[in-house]
């Protein structure tokens, strides 16, 4: 249909797309407004497409019947994730309002922690017994295409106890002779998920294997649901996210930037800038140590920015780093030493750059602009640079295994926030810079 | 079969699963070694699954003869990967050893960018034809089960031109009547990915759709290729790592942290260390303006790191949160004034915490252990809580506009790392603590 062919008049109704264009600055009220103008299929192909957390939003301002319309729209594997974020009060609601097979299944998922391979998975996937032939299990999966099945593309092979066996795919099953049986043209090498695997690394199994489901198995071997990687791309963004959001020093905001109130976010920020604040105080409590120095060379302070910001900096980048690289299963915890090893020479080689750089920097400066510290450029110099060596080196190797030392006492690494980091190694990094001074220093500028 | 039916003798042959385990520890010999002792088939699932630049090192410590093997056991849009990788050499050697037909679908594929929608695209999907019957293309599509398809599950509807009019799952042609036209029973409301668009876009529309697989057209509505939802799996921890890395201000590594030579990687970190380190230094400028304050108040040398590392470290978290929002859609260069907005509350909020924190230690301090400054806390404590409020509001708006800023001149918000904003807050941060000081310090401390 050319353009001009287009009918002139138009129409009421409003497209999914339009709404969702408008979504984030639409109030509730609006919200709902606009999703009752949707028509029925774009309407469940937007209401099934939303996160979470809008999902529940908007039902909550919709009335008891459509809720119940809307809530019996969705998979149970779907209506677990959003009964996990409803209040109590809304789950118990909820609940009553789905069909008895789907409370069942509902009940059954909610059991499982969130983040899980269980808390992940449906149940609703095709099985075929090992006897069958070929043929016969292609008309059996053709008769599921009607049923509400994950896919209908895998048949799982189980036993009777429910054991997996092996896992055949509809395109393999077109290759088979048809009066093969299934058992002999299985696969029986399975890359099976644990059900209480944790969603990130069911995210790197599936980034390793370029499959498009994974069979969650309990701890006797039996079959309990799959996990397919169209959930997978949300749970790798997500956790993502979370790490990222770790790393620059605030909880989890754990939904849109935008959508969280302004008193939400301060919440999940303050909390970490006010322990880092009472943190970075001890550097006060180091800096007062040396303030005879400081009354005697005022120099000596105007460059404590400097030197304890290069340790900061390089202890961010290195925890950084590690941190990606934990998170991406690249570094694990017994690969400690292979991480130290490298970060000595790294944070070595980084600290002698800089070093050299914060030398020049004195050296050219007073020759340029000589102040009272002139006479002792050098010496002043050879202080600023062996500090900044010493500070680099030890910002470095401290970022590099405070997430190691986290995952082993058995926190988050994410949690080795840069600004963590930084704080930590302030403290550290004034007694290097005032300590080297007072050796070089004694008898000439101090 | 239980573990006492296992046979007693051992084979000489390494499993995928043992090699895969061994992997980083083994030098490139060793890995070829290992490679060779796989039986054919777990070899080819080994080699297909291997990371793009862990293929490039084995294949090049390979026979000729093997090379090409394995070069040909990729689907061209792997290979395309592969080449895109490798020295300009190994290119043109490589591309030699495919036979005519991959050669010419590789060429095409070279063509795009490696981060656009067509270089991440296959050219092997299933092409049916609008005025086939139900029946016949299912026919169709199970006889592609031995045809190299990316996937025979969804049925491309092409016009003569090659021209997208529609969509249809294999599941959806089981459900149809076997005498229904194509045409009548394919989707026509398609996602649709241009084939210029950026990877990170098309992970957003995967994260956003939950599909399996997207077409992707060119500007004239010619169907080119799909993308499929494994292979976005990939892209998705890709550009999260490389955002993760550069917010950790290094440059992105391109590689696993244990695989990339430590010289190397001391490159990717030196520059931005030597240019923060530069920056930096600004401070010592800024600070020495104020030494004859600094000679006579000591104290106010020592509090230097505490003021300036809170505005570091709320500006860290403000650009985190705001490049990643950036990132995932959530926020888009035209809702600047609703970002900005939130910070002025959230950066007042978070300003007036640690202002009164920093106030209160101050006070409470003098009271407790009494210094020269005793006899002026409270002027001298509100000084710090004026200035921490100050600090901490303009890091949290400098750390949330730099990223959209940078978007806005063409460059990636991710450069907004926290190093850059602390950096960068650092010299402002003295200047607004040293002016404070001197105004409301003036006549009695100062």
């Amino acid at each position: 249909m050319s353009e001009l062919d287009q009918p002139a008049t138009f129409d009421a109704r409003l497209s999914g797309a339009d709404l969702r264009d408008a979504w984030r600055v639409l109030d509730s009220a609006e919200r709902a407004e606009g999703f009752r103008l949707l028509d029925p299929t774009e309407g469940e192909e937007f209401f099934i497409e939303l996160p979470t957390i809008d999902q529940i939003a908007l039902l909550s301002s919709l009335s008891p019947a459509e809720q119940r319309f809307w809530l019996r729209a969705l998979a149970p594997d779907d209506s677990a994730d959003l009964l996990q974020e409803a209040t109590p009060e809304q789950r118990t609601e909820m609940i009553a309002m789905l069909d008895e097979a789907s409370r069942r299944e509902v009940r059954t998922l909610l059991a499982y922690a969130e983040d899980d391979a269980g808390g992940l998975m449906s149940t609703r996937f095709a099985r075929v017994r090992p006897e069958m032939t070929v043929d016969e299990a292609i008309l059996y999966l053709r008769k599921q295409a009607d049923a509400r099945l994950e896919t209908i593309y895998y048949g799982y092979v189980l036993d009777k106890e429910q054991h997996l066996l092996g896992v055949v795919s509809l395109r393999e099953l077109f290759q088979a002779k048809g009066s093969a049986l299934v058992q002999d043209v299985m696969h029986t090498e399975l890359v099976q998920v644990p059900e209480e695997m944790d969603q990130e690394a069911v995210g790197r199994l599936f980034a390793q294997h370029d499959l498009v489901a994974l069979p969650v198995i309990d701890a006797t071997g039996r079959m309990k649901g799959i996990v397919t990687v169209d959930d997978i791309v949300d749970v790798v963004q997500e956790e993502a996210t979370e790490d990222i959001q770790k790393i620059g020093g605030s909880e989890a905001l754990d939904a849109p930037y935008l959508e969280v109130t302004v008193l939400e976010m301060v919440k999940k920020r303050a909390g970490w800038l006010t322990v880092l604040f009472i943190g970075e105080m001890f550097t006060a409590a180091a800096a007062s140590r040396y303030e005879s120095e400081i009354q005697r060379v005022t120099a000596l302070a105007t460059l404590m920015p400097l030197i304890i910001s290069s340790g900061g900096n390089s202890g961010s980048q290195a925890s950084t780093l590690v941190i990606r690289a934990m998170a991406l299963g690249e570094a694990r915890l017994n690969d400690w030493l292979r991480v130290l090893r490298r970060e000595v020479i790294a944070g070595s080689l980084l600290g002698l750059i800089l070093g050299l750089v914060g030398f020049a920097r004195i050296v050219l400066w007073e020759r340029a602009f000589p102040s009272e510290i002139a006479p002792h450029a050098m010496l002043m110099g050879a202080t600023i640079g062996i500090t900044v060596f010493g500070v680099v080196l030890w910002g470095t190797l401290t970022g590099a295994m405070l997430p190691l030392f986290l995952r082993r006492v058995g926190f988050d690494p994410a949690s080795a926030s840069a600004p963590l980091v930084a704080t930590f190694v302030d403290v550290t990094g004034l007694l290097i810079y005032f300590g080297t001074a007072v050796v070089l220093l004694k008898g000439t500028l101090l």
